[in-house]
This record gives C-alpha cells, sequence and structure tokens, in this order.
C-alpha cells in the first residue's frame, strides 16, 4: 500500500527536491497523524544574454527555447509594444517568417497608464483565442519595462505559469526590468502593488532597439544605471560624467570602436552590478536592498504625478532628494553632492517635481515602511560608490532635504553646479 | 569594487540558496561578458495540522505566525465565507478578541461563481484599506475550496506575496484545495486558468466546521476522498464503501469514539495521500499526477454546467467516465466497475450530466492535453487503488464510454447495482 509509505528522503525529482516530515513519525494504520510538514526546495535558472541583432535571420536563440506542438507545428504568442511594431515589426516578422513559425502578433499600445490587470486580461484573452501548450510554447514579449512587467504577469498567471522570453526594447528594459525576476501591474493607485516573482527563461539585450528610442526614454534607463553607479560602482559613475551627454546623442549606439566599447561597458556594468544584488536575494528574503535606492518615495511620486513623470525620472527624483539627505548627515560632502546633481542634469534628468511636499512625503514613506516589513530599511548613498541603510528618517529631515532641493535644483543653482571633471 | 568581485560560490542567504554564473568567467575591468546565468534555489515549507478547534480561546496556532507591528499592535485581516460567519462568526471574533487582536472580517458570499479576478481584487482593495505590514501580518482566510483558492492568489500577489494562513470548513477545503499550494480564479469560460502555486503557512484541519455544511457539500467532498481511494488507498474506499452513508448522516462528527475514529481516518489518509502525491510535484514539473484523475473532463463539464454541479460533483461524473473507460480497457472488471458505480452511489455524488456528449469531451480533451503539454496523461482507475495513464483515448471510444454510462447510470440501472459488501 503505497499511502503508506514514509518519505524523509532528500530525493531529486524532475529537477525538484523535497522532503515531507509527519511530526508524528512513521504512520502505521492504526496511527493518528496530527501534522505534516511539507518541505521542498524550486530550482529556478534563467539566462541574460547581450546580442547585436535578436533578430538576426541566421540567429535561432529565440526559438531554441521550448519546442513544436504535438503536431509538429512551431507555434509562438508574441507581444509587441505597438511603438515598436511600428518601427521594427517588419524585421520582426521576417525572422519567424523565415524560421516557419505559425505566430500571433499582440500588439498592446504602452505607457504606465495601462499597466493595470485590464491589460493583462487583455493579453491573456488573446492566448487563450490563439491557443498554448503549457510549458512548451513560450510567449515572447518585444517591448519595454512596463509591458515585460505585465507580460511577465500574465505568464506566471496562465495556466499557473507559461514560460516566458524578453527582448527589451528600451534602455530601462535593459538595464532594470529585463534583468530580474519581477512582474507586476498598478493596482488601487499604487505602483506595482499586484505582482509576482516569476523568472525568464532568457533574455536578450540587444542595443539595436535603442536607436529609435526617444531621447527622454534613454535619460529614463540612464536613471536606473545611475542608481547602479551611486549605490556600488564609482567606475560607472565616471563613465556617465564623462560619456553620458554623448550617449543620449547616439543612443547607446556609436560610429567609432570606442564609443561602441563605452555604449557597452556602460550597459554592461549596470546589468552585472544589477545580477550581483539580485542573484543572491532573488525572492526578497532581506529586504534591506541597495536596488531599492531611489526608490522609497518614488513610487508614490510617480503614481502622484501619473502620467508626468516616467518611472526613471520620479526614481531620479528620490534620488536628488535623498543625495540632499545624505549629505546633511554628512555621508556625501558637498563636492560629491553637486557632482550627483550635474550628472542628473548631464543625463537630462528631473531633479525636482513639484509634488515634494511633506505630506506627500510621510505618506510614500509610510507605505514603503509597510512594504519593507515595518522598517524604512532606506538607502542612502555613502560618497560615491557606495550605500548604507537608515531607519530613522523623520518628517522634519524631509521638509530641510525638500527646501535644500529646491534652491539647489532650482534653474540658477543649476547654472552654478558644474561637473568636478571641467571645475 | 564590488561590481568586479565573481560569484561561483553556493551560498545560504536568508534561506535562499543561489549561484550566479557568468558564462565568460571572470570579470575583468577591460573583459566583455557576454552571459549571465543566474541559479537560484526557492525553500518552501509549510504546515497541515489537524486540530479539533482552531478557535479554541486556549490556543494560539493561528497567532503564532507572523508577529506584531512596527507599533506593537496584533493586526490581522480576515477573509470570511459569509455563510460561514452567519453561522460561526461570533466564536470566531470572540477568538480574536480575546487575544486582543485588531482586526478586520472581509466577508465573500462564495460560489463557484464569483471565482473570478473581480473578487480578487475586491479582497485586495480591502486589504489596502486596511493596511498590513509586508511578511509579519498574515491574511487568515477562513471557509471553502473556492475562497481559499482565490485568497491564496490574492496574497501571492499582494505585494509579491503576503502570507496567509488557512481554516478550511468545507470537506474539499480539508481535503483538498487546503492541503496543496494551488491558487486560482475561472477566466474566459475556463476553470482556474489563471492561477499561481503559492504556499500557505499553516493550514488548521478543524473538522467541527463539517457540523454545519450541507449534505450535498459533503457529498462533493466525498468525491475528491473517493479520487484518493480509487487511484492509491484500497482501504480508503473500503472505508468509505462501508461507512461512507453514515459519515454523510453525521457530518464527519460521530457520538462514539468509533464513529470519531472512523471520520478521523478518512480525513486523514486523504490527506496523507494528497500529500504524498503533491510534495515531490509541488510546482507540477512532472505533469503525470495521480491525482489529476477525474480532473481531465470535469473541468470543461464543470464550467459547461456552471452553476448546476459542484466541484467535486464534476469531478465524480468524470470519474464515472473513465471507470467505464477502464473497464473497457480491462483495466478494472465489470465487478470492481460496478462497487466503484456503487459507491458513487451510496456517497450520493451524480455519475451522469447530461452535458457528456461527444462534441464536449473531445474539446475537454483537447484543453487538457494543451494544459499537459501537449499529452493526454490521463490517469486511468487500474482496479481499486491504483492508476496508470493513457494517452491515446479516442473519439470513438469515448463515444462508446457514453452510451455505457447513460446506461449504468439510469436509474433502473442503478438499482440494479448492488455494493459487493451487500451482494
Amino acid at each position: 500500500m503505497r499511502h503508506a509509505r514514509i518519505f524523509m528522503s532528500l530525493s531529486v525529482l524532475g529537477g525538484t527536491m523535497t522532503e515531507l516530515v509527519h511530526s508524528a513519525g512513521l504512520f502505521a494504520k492504526s496511527e493518528r497523524i496530527d501534522s505534516w510538514r511539507v518541505r521542498a526546495v524550486k530550482p529556478v535558472s534563467y539566462e541574460v544574454r547581450v546580442c547585436d541583432d535578436a533578430f538576426d535571420l541566421q540567429s535561432t536563440a529565440l526559438l531554441d527555447v521550448g519546442g513544436r506542438s504535438a503536431d509538429g507545428r512551431l507555434r509562438r504568442f508574441l507581444v509587441i509594444d505597438q511603438n515598436v511594431d511600428e518601427l521594427h515589426g517588419e524585421r520582426i516578422r521576417k525572422y519567424f517568417d523565415h524560421h516557419g513559425v505559425d505566430y500571433h502578433a499582440h500588439l498592446v499600445r504602452v505607457d504606465e497608464t495601462v499597466k493595470d490587470f485590464d491589460t493583462a486580461t487583455g493579453i491573456a484573452q488573446a492566448i487563450d483565442a490563439f491557443g498554448i501548450d503549457r510549458r512548451r510554447e513560450p510567449i515572447i514579449v518585444i517591448g519595454g519595462g512596463v509591458l515585460m512587467d505585465i507580460v511577465g504577469l500574465v505568464a506566471n498567471l496562465y495556466r499557473r505559469g507559461t514560460p516566458v522570453l524578453r527582448v527589451p526594447t528600451t534602455l530601462i528594459g535593459l538595464v532594470d526590468a529585463g534583468v530580474g525576476v519581477k512582474t507586476g501591474v498598478n493596482f488601487n493607485g499604487h505602483k506595482n502593488r499586484l505582482g509576482t516573482y516569476f523568472e525568464t527563461s532568457l533574455t536578450l539585450l540587444d542595443r539595436s532597439f535603442l536607436s529609435t528610442v526617444e531621447r527622454r526614454h534613454i535619460s529614463n534607463g540612464l536613471a536606473e544605471i545611475l542608481k547602479m553607479a551611486l549605490i556600488k560602482d564609482v567606475r560607472l559613475f565616471d563613465l556617465l560624467e564623462e560619456h553620458g551627454s554623448r550617449l543620449l546623442d547616439i543612443r547607446f549606439q556609436g560610429d567609432t570602436a570606442a564609443e561602441q566599447r563605452v555604449a557597452a561597458e556602460v550597459v554592461q556594468r549596470a546589468v552585472h552590478g544589477m545580477l550581483e544584488e539580485l542573484q543572491p536575494n532573488l525572492w526578497e528574503t532581506e529586504l534591506e536592498r541597495v536596488v531599492d535606492y531611489g526608490h522609497t518615495f518614488s513610487p508614490t511620486i510617480e503614481m502622484h504625478a501619473l502620467p508626468a513623470l516616467l518611472h526613471g525620472e520620479a526614481v531620479c527624483v528620490d534620488m536628488a532628494l535623498t543625495t540632499v539627505l545624505a549629505w546633511r548627515r554628512d555621508l556625501v560632502d558637498e563636492e560629491q553632492r553637486d557632482r550627483i546633481l550635474e550628472v542628473m542634469r548631464i543625463l537630462e534628468l528631473p531633479r525636482w517635481h513639484d509634488s515634494l511636499e511633506p505630506g506627500l512625503l510621510a505618506a510614500a514613506l509610510e507605505d514603503t515602511v509597510r512594504h519593507r516589513d515595518g522598517k524604512q530599511r532606506l538607502p542612502l548613498p555613502v560618497g560615491i560608490g557606495d550605500a548604507t541603510f537608515v531607519n530613522d528618517v523623520t518628517a522634519e529631515e524631509l521638509a530641510v532635504a525638500v527646501a535644500d532641493l529646491r534652491r539647489l535644483s532650482s534653474p540658477d543653482a543649476v547654472a552654478g553646479l558644474r561637473p568636478v571633471a571641467a571645475a
């Protein structure tokens, strides 16, 4: 009788290690079990790969994950940002046609305001209509961070998990949303209030898409790169200070090998730093995360200002505020403070928004405390390239920082700030 | 510089083992990395505990998981089936009042038709209004399988994961929905089309709630118990054959120690068998699952007949059909077939529904094949207490089984079927 068997073994079955422990010990026919403990570990593995052209006809990278349907067809459901489709749709379709793929391209007109569950269910309905074999027919998403977050959630929910591949087409997608495991939609006025952790099988980082991205959206992505620089990578900060303006102009492309090298290194360092921070803490078991820098007040600021501020812009306003706060705490000196604020200007990012008033910031901090399980766990920069955590920021301190930042970020003050490199 | 560090270690941090591998090997300043592989394992652990009275004032089981909020208050968000609240609300509230808990009870009028995302978002909105600290203030759900599935999904999504405790109040909740990790809502006419795997910290199995459950809902839960019996536990089948009718009458309570013992053993064997099957395959890495018996055609039958059939009733119709199919394949002999159909009658479960027509069954099988990644993987009983998998069921075979079952389950045939015990 199989039910009388006891599981105390740690076994690897289908890649999953599991263990079932009965608190009562051996289960004999007459014995009463009062409790069972189920233990298991779920292995997760995913790849983030740099490539020059995801839709090179010679490449099968996008088709190597997953398989054919039971009847032998190669079928894929694509979700494409409508704007990307207008600019790159032809070569994307040519790729799938070339490889004999039976595909459906579901187009979504994307901005932060569509990041809700209605958009997610619209995609799920389209998947139902196309029909996909669970497990072997991955969804392929081609678009920016917002679309990847939404489609990641749909993929997690659809039949409790359908594989997904990502081709980020924006800078924020390449260095942030495309490399982690977070999915989510905004809900009830709160940013990413509903979401999951769900890994993508493969993300292809293809800078060529950035050539058609609006200048403002390049700046948007540079905000997340600046974040990585500030908290852990002084060389990345130096690169942004020296080349940030040019990277914006050339949209991370470049005519010369030297320019290409800088663009590639900036993306690489940002991705590497991000993965280095994410991988030991993929499910945010540890809530003190340096990558949360710039993400304490910004969720509230972003949702409050919607659609005025892009995500990276709201993050930059948060970083400007907390840089000033760190300066008041002597964690950052005046020269470092001014270099940081000046690099934000070079990257054409806002350092101020009129929503920065004490009431909203207090509410933002309160919500963040709930999100970080009862403590502020607020990352602050220490000089340039390092960070620390504090739990004792007060409303008064925030009011001072707001007044400081208002003064420092005013047009006159901006003119007075000079990059150290040029000093 | 932290970014130049290399992660090749397998480390345990906050309970999470992770590994980051660069395909390019060591990352020196000038070196180009083309690919990163992130590997991690997520440990999961949860307890299912039998208890006599979950709301015994002396017990702190429900409050031992989680903690107090930053300001020292003990706050809990409860989701309670409205019907359960009418019957047991007083003692539930008394429990939380007694322990000084600041709670909000969110009531939901539940049936299968409310198992949708609107109900889920209604709960999420109420959580937002109450406010909970992520991680330390678990949601407590008190209700049946449908409510546990919905609240499990909400808990998974809310801030990407909020702990949840379950007190199932129906038989199907005690032996099925309450012991696994599946969450879900119906979508686009498909059962549980959107859902996740999310473990509950603790489930308390308290049979006392069954005393107020409608007779039909006891039968509904007995269907899932019968499933476990048929696929792996002949003693459980014998118990159902001998005591099933009485268990229905006494709603798993019982005046004598002997009756109590039978009721406890039936629940225990069903839970034990279920956990034994789930634990090595918690995320359904393996799609051949004996516990999917009765769940090949039933999702379609249930959604088609909504709200006429309860979940367990649809499962029983599926099991009746596939028992006959197994008999035609000589996997079950005629005597076993009749014993099985007779136990279904004893448990007051339907063995037939008028939606059993070839077109619907073919569509159901096709959808199940997509769900099981391109193969039927159809569990069939082998005698009583064992199972096998087949992948070659044809439309013709289904039509024969339908005709057989129509004949065998007609009122006259029912009268002709006699339990072997009484033969």
